[in-house]
């Protein structure tokens, strides 16, 4: 589990003190939950927590950065395709969408903790916000150029557009009557409707 | 400030003390704030505020519960008109953003704290939930079948119309450069184009 959500992190016992730490940031805040709290969930002790994270805030910042790191590569990854504005956008959305059902407990903790980061790990974050925004919004705008999207202002329909997936971490559960793909492929039809899509 | 957001709340020392649990539990969470925080806030002592809520429970019941009727009774009063399914959606969105925004803060712990509340009155506020979210579907539904909107599936279409809504209160502060009203009516012709409405 935690090594599918962070292949990038080494060694196992930071990534799974990682897990302890977004299932302890849910359900209780991050403000209420301490790091003995955290290294308990994980089965550890609280130094053996401080040998891979030095503090609760380091702990959030390495999955808030993880989370806002793995939706920029799944945005430019697709932004970056010689592919219509149309079909890049359809797949942003799908992609964007699912990545938020299907890791919604981990997402819920990278978009509604922000404003616990100390201020250096949030201009990083806020950075990263920042180049996600801005690439779907050369999408859109490229879209336009070309006639095959309208919108009257660029700025509020990208905020829309990411709104709707980021939303997707606060409803979404296992119970949900749909998988994260379908919900990707019902949100981006909605998506290009609201962009004025014309095929 | 208070008596704008909760006139039906009286006396003025139970809304004042609703504020500053407002305050304390967008900023800190509902878990790590304590009633002593709320009664400080309040510039009140713990004694006083237990005279009007029994307990910190009691006070999130407060927030959220009124901020679901207003919501519902917003939603209701547009829903029971008599006019088209389109003017109705555009007015119901308008006026769901614009609160979303206008009461940013509140809206927050309305909708990001639910999960704090004890079960009876968890209860009571998720049927509130689904008597919004009822209202809208029908109203969805009825442009369906006089066919003015298009939709592949009306549940999914409800889910994302709130959706766009309920995400305001994450993002909306005094500095985005939008007021409510305006972002209101913004999202309303992003939602009729989503709904496939035809004029």
């Amino acid at each position: 589990m935690s090594a599918e959500l962070w292949p990038d992190v080494q060694p196992d016992a930071a990534r799974r003190l990682m897990l302890a730490a977004v299932e302890s940031f849910a359900s209780r805040g991050y403000h209420a939950t301490t790091t003995r709290d955290i290294a308990g969930a994980a089965g550890m002790s609280p130094a053996a927590l401080y040998v891979h994270f030095p503090s609760k805030a380091a702990l959030l910042f390495a999955i808030s950065e993880s989370g806002h790191r793995q939706t920029l590569t799944l945005v430019e990854s697709v932004a970056d395709r010689d592919e219509s504005p149309l079909d890049r956008m359809r797949e942003i959305v799908e992609d964007f969408v699912a990545w938020h059902a299907r890791r919604h407990t981990v997402a819920r903790v990278v978009q509604y903790e922000l404003q616990a980061l100390p201020e250096k790990e949030y201009a990083v974050v806020a950075d990263l916000r920042r180049r996600i925004e801005h690439r779907v919004r050369d999408v859109i705008a490229e879209g336009v150029e070309q006639g095959v999207f309208t919108v009257s202002d660029v700025r509020t329909a990208t905020r829309a557009v990411l709104s709707l997936g980021v939303d997707v971490a606060r409803w979404y559960t296992e119970r949900v009557n749909t998988t994260p793909k379908a919900l990707g492929r019902d949100y981006a039809e909605l998506v290009l409707r609201m962009l004025g899509a014309t095929a």
